[in-house]
């Protein structure tokens, strides 16, 4: 059953080439002292720095830097930040680069004009803001995340070797603006862009793997799988498929935009291994979630058993006739598997860096949730991850 | 491939049992000076009348009200509603009822502060508005339309026997907030709830239907003709199953608020079929659409033969083992037909009205799009209509 809830996603999302021409105007709204917030180079290489810059001047505007943001943004790199965003007394951010990037804007934009610590306050106590939020819009370069049109931002403190984060729910932390040029990503390696898709499908599956109602949000995610599989198998043959790729970005951020968790509960447990697989190694967020995923599909699929069926028949076009539940069910995650292989996704955690030996490690650092098929106990996070080595 | 598009939908979704609960602390975001827009007696008799005045009071508000908005709302009304609205200088529209309301409260807001004749600059020249805009809201009660999501409106001219609308491009026209409770919907007559069913499912289809990409609003249309299909094969059976209806007036709202017609051409013309239908009887909107698909959908299915097979296997599992592809997307179309059997749509245009001698007056007032899959003559159009007798 469709359960009480509130939608509201305030982004304004300007999509296609040379999307990028349409931040001049878009910035008219906004006041002058912005803060440009980016990563490493490559923005500087494939020319999206200049561009930005060149709307950035044309707008009038005064503009700071933050360079430097990491894959993983830490607390102290936001606090850095927080710095320089108040002696510039910033009114807006933009940031430009993927979703780390983006987590890290908003992260900015909540901290700014408070007062207490923000690594206490949003990333321990998880409250959502209570000061003045300066605005964000992004212009995004990667695909996978979302962040570009969700209210979520994860921040690390590799000290304490812990990444923390949620979606928060103040409508001011979406992006005001997100501007989406599909040919902005086709300079990514190709191990990011597969690790990018099995983001996005899994982000999908997290949401779709709970509950026992058919409602909207399921029919919704079954469609954007079946979207993210056509245009995945392109993409991998030619990743400058232009349409592949603009439709895989589209798919990104309908994954995790709120829509297809409305009215249900959702899952997230793969999310929690994947976590705990990159808190002891370096491995790309997409990878650590692939190679857990199909033993903790084949684990819980017992207690979901009608779901995994569904899943089977309308997203991979198992023909079920003949066949048990149980045996659609497992085909279905068969043929999940196969196309794994078909994206050269990783297949297994050795090959990501971990050993049995960070088990006990991974264990513990697996935060144990419950709106799956089955709440997991340690015993059973440790087989998963044994049998993902 | 997904051309370029800007995606902006501002509303704030309050949905579910008791969702008028909502509307006091919302409305303390808005003026003082609220306009209060309904229908008939129906609100008055089901106590959603009774529930908003008690959170407009509640909320301090001063209430002017006009009532007796019809089905579909005539500019004469519209003027009515102008020179109130002045006089009570509104500073909001709160609508209460089903599209034509919500329609009927867009189009006031752009006219109060407008000096221009609003039929001639908005229905006739179809601009968009230069003035300020009286924010707007509403309290669904009748689901299909989708005007609670988006900036369309429709306005008719009987004198004139013109009915004209268009999807407005200015963002201040879509609902500020959208209060969607399924149990307002609930004591709906059983042929309005199938019209409205009928509805959204078209409009569906006047999205998917164009073009030949692969692209993500076609997936996302797939789900939720899916969903739509599910959920009406339960409501029919039993009205007063809330899952049911609650998945459907969510359906309705993504059926047209601008995201699956984003990158790819619309065809419409089942709509303008429709509404040529609905200048010479008085049928309910979705049952005109109903009578004249059929014959429509098999017209065209020649020429947009890939996408009629699509549509049967995605949406209706039509196995296609050994069939053309001709036979495939036929059996679509008549496992369409056969739904709309089960729902007691109507099934000809003679049952809502219409005889041999109206269908040049028909074609006539039938405006040509160019986005299908074939642009109709005036003599195919009147095929259709004789077709559909």
């Amino acid at each position: 059953m469709l359960g009480n809830f509130t939608y509201e996603n305030p982004t304004k999302v300007f999509f296609g080439r040379g999307a990028v021409e349409n931040l001049k105007e878009e910035l008219t709204r906004y006041g002058k002292r912005v803060m440009l917030v980016y990563g490493g180079g490559s923005v500087k290489k494939n020319g999206i720095y200049d561009a930005v810059r060149e709307q950035l001047a044309a707008a009038g505007k005064e503009v700071a830097e933050i360079a430097g943001v990491m894959p993983n943004p830490t607390i102290q790199k936001l606090r850095e930040g927080i710095t320089l965003a108040r002696a510039h007394r910033a009114d807006f951010i933009l940031a430009v680069g993927g979703g780390s990037c983006i987590d890290y804007a908003k992260a900015l934009a909540m901290s700014i004009h408070e007062e207490e610590d923000p690594w206490e306050k949003y990333f321990v106590r998880f409250e959502d803001p209570a000061c003045e939020v300066v605005p964000v819009g992004c212009v995004l370069t990667m695909v996978g995340t979302g962040s570009e049109m969700n209210a979520g931002s994860v921040i690390s403190d590799p000290e304490k070797k812990e990444k923390r984060g949620k979606a928060f729910a103040d409508a001011r932390l979406f992006p005001r603006f997100a501007i989406m040029d599909p040919a902005y990503t086709m300079t990514l390696p190709r191990y990011q862009m597969v690790s990018g898709i099995y983001d996005m499908f899994n982000h999908i599956c997290e949401q779709y793997f709970s509950g026992i109602d058919d409602n909207t949000s399921d029919y919704l995610a079954e469609g954007l799988l079946r979207s993210v599989l056509h245009a995945s198998r392109i993409a991998v043959r030619n990743p400058q498929d232009y349409e592949a790729r603009s439709n895989l970005m589209w798919d990104a951020t309908w994954a995790l935009n709120t829509l297809i968790a409305k009215g249900k509960t959702t899952d997230w447990m793969v999310h929690m291994l994947g976590q705990a697989v990159g808190g002891v190694t370096n491995a790309a967020h997409g990878m650590t979630l692939a190679a857990v995923s199909p033993a903790y599909y084949r684990h819980i699929l017992p207690y979901g058993l009608p779901k995994f069926k569904r899943f089977a028949e309308a997203v991979w076009d198992v023909d079920p006739t003949g066949k048990s539940d149980r045996k659609i069910a497992e085909e279905g995650l068969q043929a999940m598997e196969t196309w794994m292989d078909e994206l050269g996704l990783a297949k297994n955690l050795t090959e990501l860096g971990a050993s049995e030996d960070m088990i006990p490690d991974m264990v513990r650092g697996t935060l144990i949730l419950d709106g799956g098929y089955k709440v997991l106990d340690a015993k059973e996070i440790a087989e998963i991850f044994r049998e993902s080595l």
